[in-house]
């Protein structure tokens, strides 16, 4: 890719979730596995029976690739949410990865109910947000840094590098 | 590092907090970030001045480089939040790095209030978790993959990796 | 209604709800509407399937009209909440509206989840509430004028008017 | 005002809050009245002392007058907030009265905390919400109906009317 | 006290309250102990110094001792709450007994933030709550049983024994 | 007994509940108490039907006796939680009774989501719990008193006692 700039980031989403379960004695669940086959619809997920926990669905393989960035906007979002790791029910937490191409653009959006907290593994972002009172704050990251998005504020990341020789 | 195992994860921390932001006029604040020259201790931290808010406070580079490992666990955590990134104050998310000699260890302990997700940067890992009723859910976890420690559960990682050249 | 008082408020009830979402990547629901034909209980209601949502889910025209004020205390309740817009669910939030017969006594009673805010529609009323501590808050609001009742204290409303003519 | 559409809306702003109140013998507060004087900045606001609470505190007369519309976007907000109802401090509702002009819009904006309820008091609206998943729910509403928005995601209302006499 | 009946409960009041820590990396945190002394008033309270944490802290031995039940009512109450123990500010938990004089009445009343469980030391006592639907549930409990009040529900407990020898 | 050492503790677990029901007109339920015979797995639990609620699904019995501490260390735990108490549910508290031989220990140990407060019903004990900057908080705790572990820290019971006639 001699001469092109590209980019790719890890995001966490960490939103405001309560834990439901009632009380603590050490019988109850400590987890609730996403039941994708139960036809009953929640604000989340229903349950799977805790005896059929395994180690695979807290698990997940798919953001070690590279998503393919030929899009319009020239970025791509390959989610490490619940739809991939159903023991994330409950916890209020996911991961992504975002790959930019050169001019790439995350646009401007709002994740309503959560924090972002990202990590650049290759190349470098312009990353910003706004305030409700219209405050901007943006910054120029690079591969090992991080930066966070406060929960519910507009913000977007934009790949402007160049001729970054990978 | 030839013949030596080494690996090196990304941590992320997300807390169950509650904004205690009352209500959302949009000339209230949206993000209190920690002001640590202030005398008041409350649970978390109190907040800078909005005026004064900048970029900076958003921002850390310090986990793009590895820890040294040569501690008595053979393991290092860098942290990556909220005393190195002050606008994480309320929004219940952190990031770590944790660099792990060969056999280096994070042992059995658990985070009171918060999950825990890993994304493998380099080199292997065996990791697991056990639940309140003594079920023990653990996986091999290698470089681009995710695993998911639930909020409060006794959880490790170990890098029981041998002859991986870097 | 010649030399007659009457009084009408619109009432707002906001509670402390969590939302039981887990995660926030952009295909998972951001509303719960509750689906009012599931056979299941939970605390709130079972979900309508995301596809079958429409505006009418949040939308209400039933408070336009004064209810029927002769009944015992002098004072009736019209309720714009989660049976009449089913959108509502999880969401912490409802409205109604209290008409009130001249000497209409809407008696002490608490809602033990809510905070409840008021809007004079029509006439006046006298309002109050008991602290914990056996502090009583009262005053004396007209139309047009807005006072709150704080989460989970006993509170009342009662139309003391005369001779308004409307 | 002849021949030309007006519209005035109630807004009601429930958010996500906690009671920060450790626990609940009766001599300690019930509210937390903002203390605008004091100098320690917390999320949210400081206390005034329980013994100089007053009905005052949980009262505002502001919103009973129409706000001047010949603004840039033909609308505005009068807000019955924390600002003015020192009162509503950690009780997670705020109320509003937005004006608009004929043609008046309030632009899409999110309220990254708070879920939205209004009541048109005069005229008629254009008003809508949009999802995550970009699923477009709108409506006209009417004098005496409600909608809600649900917390965090993009809104807007619009005057469309035409010709109402006043 | 031949020929008189008595009685004693053990009161456990549990508050929704939320950890207002925003993250939970090793060195933050784990209590708020109320620091009485400080003039900063938040809701709870304001915390002492991490250095000065005693096992003191989190201690009481105030309610081994029946209470004086000479009252109006015939029943006093005793609290282990954050005021005799500091270290449960920001825990949402406290403790209580209740003694009754024969006849002994804690009369109705509600906890806005709190639900009650109760576990009878001696004696046996007449228990109830009203649901805001009307619904009455009551019971007579005896010594070594529990009986739950839940959260923000109008509840009484009364001492209708006789000839108890003590 | 002669020259045996027993205790017997009353213990309190408080959880990080939110009560998932969505606003609160009058008509709503108070209570979800649990209905164990519902196939649908939430966290927590589904709710029986208002209509078949009984005072006997907020009452327990079973804590009045103790246990057997003929165990493998010497420590039997009886629960009054919501696999006994099904009103308990999402209420957030339960209690239980542990029994204690002689040297009888309940191991170090971490409640993920709920406070703990005991109440010492006869003998003596050594409690302690650790913080998570490892300091240890420890404090010889007798019949009639009182002690606090904070939510998610490890803590453990011993009794130590040597030569109580009981």
């Amino acid at each position: 890719m001699g001469g092109i700039a590209a980019a790719a980031i890890l995001v966490l989403l960490s939103s405001v979730v309560a834990p439901t379960l009632a009380n603590d004695p050490d019988m109850l669940q400590d987890v609730c596995v996403a039941d994708s086959t139960s036809g009953v619809k929640v604000n989340g997920f229903a349950c799977k029976d805790a005896a059929n926990i395994t180690a695979e669905n807290f698990f997940f393989a798919g953001i070690s690739k590279p998503g393919m960035t030929n899009t319009t906007m020239g970025s791509v979002v390959t989610g490490a949410n619940i739809e991939k790791i159903p023991g994330l029910n409950t916890l209020g937490v996911s991961m992504g990865r975002i790959d930019f191409a050169p001019g790439g653009l995350n646009p401007p959006h709002t994740h309503p109910r959560a924090t972002e907290m990202v990590f650049v593994l290759y190349g470098e972002l312009d990353v910003g947000f706004l305030t409700t009172s219209n405050k901007f704050i943006s910054k120029h990251i690079k591969s090992g840094e991080t930066f966070v998005f406060p929960r519910g504020l507009v913000h977007f990341q934009k790949n402007n590098g160049e001729n970054l020789l990978l």
